[in-house]
């Protein structure tokens, strides 16, 4: 199934009754230390605390009324077992959110807390995929995955349409990828939108999955997985890798010392929290300057939903701001 | 000299070009929480970081041509050293800060980052007055105190004016209390602008100062010191005393667990960094909430500019969200 202009223009709509239309920030000091002309998309603020909703609600929402009665269900440690949760929440519809044991209680928690019914499982794919084909059995319930479907993609795909219409000269824009859900829909809203857009996507070294990906032309596993860009871990589909390979135009990776250094620029400069995870781009942009000097660079600030315990792991006593 | 509407107008009109006329933000889960509409007037993302460059920038922008020439001093650790550093830049004229060589190094820097000289002095009172009369006596510099004048009052009543512009229909304003210069030209501004609205000041029981001096008449110093809301030590001035007396509805005391526990509401939900001090008006919100339940309560949320290295103390691994 492709989607089209239309699909996105109708899920902008679908969708725009329930979610932020979130604000862009700007910042002098960054921009003067970098020579390059940063726009920030502050999908932290969005509900649930990530642009996850977008894909989320659009899915829920397309849903016919018979299916809508027996409910959504997914397997997610992460925000789109929030979003699924909070669409399900706000469409008095039910949720089954499959969460493995090595969840946080207080994503678990909080997933409970919008009145989903959570199913805890072992710590890996196959206990995830039997638990949800279990509970999809027993209930009917309809599955959305996280990022490898349609609806999802075409959900994510509204965030970068709404960034045009803020910030219409844009030259660049770059989102992390992780399993490529808002990396693919942001390539396909690009092109519908603004084909001389640049879309690029920032990934960790130590989950560098993606440029090996659309460099072979199929789904590559990552060589190694280490980072704390815990949105990222995951590989790209065939669905997400078939848009991105084909309207990309590159990745960029970073180092975990980037990562930590750009969260440290956006929580000391912007005084926003975000997650390692949603930097990426930033700190890919900052390691590759050049390519962007002067340029006006759209950067999607995906989520922040960040453990406030991690933050002395990431600032340690004895850190300093350069 | 006492302060007129048309005071705090022409200073709103002065400032205007230099600084940002700073977002209101609400946040659904903390409304639904406790009962009470909140608004929050981010004056952390105010240029400098805090709302000290309206005082600040208004202080210098009221000084003749004579005086420009010579520049503006203070003593100060904190924002109000920035603030003047960065007016003096701005209005490309000179600025001496007398800093404590107990400063944090960062804040030294991000003072000589403006173009500021800094002069360090012993870490006391009477060391820091001197310092400030040497370089006044050799430079001609005029002082602008932090809080005990009546152009940094004037310029601070500028917060709760713009607020009320974006949320007429405020009940309340909550502002924290340290010297007072926010207080009480919170105070005379909603005095002018909103004579019902209700203005308290929220204060760290570990720096109980402003309770004590409005009961007794005259200043007073805090029983004792021990709180992390490190830009509320000081005490009142004769100046400021007299407006908050006056004016002000009440002093509303925060034990430092409730200070915690604020700043984790405000990370965890708003997805925003703000000082310890700064969310002492909220934590009294919150604390005393049976007194502002149904009502829409406006929070200055007065600054942003924290060491990250502290995060650590404030969230420690084994803490938990509630």
């Amino acid at each position: 199934m492709s989607i089209q202009k239309e699909d996105i223009e109708k899920a902008q709509q679908r969708i725009q009754p329930y979610i932020h239309h979130t604000p862009v920030m700007t910042n002098q000091s960054i921009n003067e230390m970098t020579g390059i002309q940063f726009y920030f998309k502050c999908e932290n603020f969005q509900k649930i605390g990530a642009f996850k909703i977008r894909g989320g609600m659009n899915a829920a929402l397309s849903l016919s009324a018979d299916q809508l009665q027996n409910g959504i269900a997914t397997h997610s440690s992460g925000n789109h077992a929030q979003a699924l949760a909070y669409a399900a929440k706000t469409l008095g519809i039910k949720a089954y959110i499959v969460m493995p044991k090595s969840s946080p209680q207080v994503k678990v928690d909080a997933v409970r807390g919008y009145g989903a019914t959570v199913i805890i499982c072992e710590a890996n794919q196959a206990a995830r995929e039997t638990a949800l084909n279990k509970v999809v059995a027993e209930t009917g319930a309809e599955f959305i995955h996280p990022y490898d479907d349609y609806r999802v993609i075409t959900g994510q795909a509204t965030c970068v349409k709404e960034f045009l219409e803020d910030v219409p000269d844009l030259d660049v824009v770059i989102t992390p990828v992780g399993g490529g859900g808002l990396l693919s829909g942001t390539c396909l809203g690009a092109s519908y939108f603004k084909p001389s857009l640049k879309v690029y996507g920032g990934e960790p070294e130590g989950a560098a999955d993606a440029i090996l990906s659309i460099r072979s032309g199929k789904v590559e596993k990552a060589p190694f997985i280490d980072t704390i860009a815990d949105g990222l871990m995951t590989t790209l589909s065939e669905q997400t890798l078939g848009i991105i390979k084909e309207l990309v135009t590159d990745i960029l990776l970073v180092s975990e010392e980037e990562i930590i250094a750009a969260l440290r620029l956006v929580y000391e400069r912007m005084k926003i929290i975000v997650e390692p995870s949603c930097v990426v781009p930033f700190a890919a942009a900052m390691r590759n300057a050049s390519l962007f000097k002067g340029k006006k660079v759209g950067i999607i600030l995906s989520g922040g939903n960040v453990d406030l315990t991690k933050f002395g792991t990431w600032f340690p006593a004895n850190s300093e701001t350069k």
